[in-house]
C-alpha cells in the first residue's frame, strides 16, 4: 500500500511529557537503496520486516509493505544487514487527534530528533505542536536508510 | 536457518518423465548482492519472500529465511525489484528418496537447466540420476541472483 507521511525536525524536548509510550528501536538494512529499501527492525519486543519504494515528487507518498516477524528471526536477519544499524527511542505523541512518532537517535546519529505524522491524504491539515520545527519530508538525507550510511554526526 | 544444498548442471531432459509435478516460477530481486539476497518469488499460485546470506567456503551451506506472502503482495513487490526477472519452470523429481528440484530457464537464461538437491549434512551421500552433470555448487555464476544481472545467453 501507499503511506502518506510528513517529516519534521524537532526543536525541543517538550514532546516527552506529552508522549503516551516509548519503545527502543534497532534497525538495519538488507538494502538501503531508496528505490527498494529492505529494513529489519526490532521495536520493543517485536520484529518487523519492511519494504519501501521510492518517494513521489513531494516525498510524502511512498509504497510500504510490512510484516511482523519473530524477534529471533529479526535478530538473525539483522546480522546479515549492511553496516550502520540505527538505534533510537520512539515516543508516540497524540496531538489534537494526530499521532506524531518522534525519534530520538543515539550512537552515530546522536543529536538528531525527527517527528513523523501519517496522513490520509497529502493535503490533510493538522495542528503543529510548539516543538515542531522545519519540514524535511522531501529531503532524502533524513531517510533512516541514508542515515545508516551517512550518520548525522558526520554531516 | 541454514540450508545445505548442492547444485548440478543437467545434461538431458529425461528428468521430465520422472517428475511428479511442475510449477512456473517468476522471481525478482530487491537485492541481488550475494551477502544479503532478498528475493520475491511467485511459484504457481503462491508468493514468497526469501532472504539468503552468503554461502560458506564449499558453497553448500547458506542462511535462508522464507515467508509465504499473498500473491497480490508478491506482485506489488516484484514491481519494485531490480531489472532482470528470472522466469523458469521447476520440475520436482524424486530419485531414490532424494528430491531434485530441476529448473528449466526461459527468456534471457534460455538453454540453462540446473538441478538442486537439499541435504541434511554436507557429507550426505545420494544416488545420481543419469541426467545429472557437472557440479556447480560453489560457482556463484549459477546463483539466480547473478543470472538476474548476467543472463546465461550473455555468457
Amino acid at each position: 500500500m501507499v503511506e502518506i507521511e510528513r517529516k519534521f525536525l524537532v526543536t525541543n524536548r517538550d514532546f516527552i511529557s506529552e508522549s503516551s509510550e516509548n519503545f527502543r528501536i534497532v534497525q538495519g538494512y538488507l538494502n538501503s537503496n531508496p528505490e527498494r529499501t529492505v529494513r529489519v527492525r526490532i521495536k520493543g519486543d517485536k520484529g518487523f520486516l519492511t519494504i519501501k519504494g521510492k518517494g513521489n515528487d513531494s516525498g510524502m507518498s511512498r509504497f510500504e509493505w510490512e510484516k511482523e516477524i519473530a524477534i529471533s528471526e529479526a535478530e538473525a536477519l539483522l546480522s546479515l544487514c549492511e553496516k550502520g544499524a540505527i538505534d533510537k527511542i520512539r515516543y508516540n505523541v497524540m496531538h489534537e487527534n494526530h499521532l506524531f512518532e518522534v525519534d530520538v537517535f543515539f550512537g552515530e546519529n546522536e543529536g538528531l530528533i525527527v517527528a513523523e505524522i501519517e496522513l490520509q491524504s497529502e493535503n490533510e491539515s493538522f495542528s503543529k505542536p510548539n516543538w515542531l520545527g522545519e519540514e524535511v519530508t522531501s529531503d532524502e538525507r533524513y531517510y533512516n536508510a541514508y542515515l545508516s550510511n551517512h550518520p548525522f554526526k558526520s554531516w
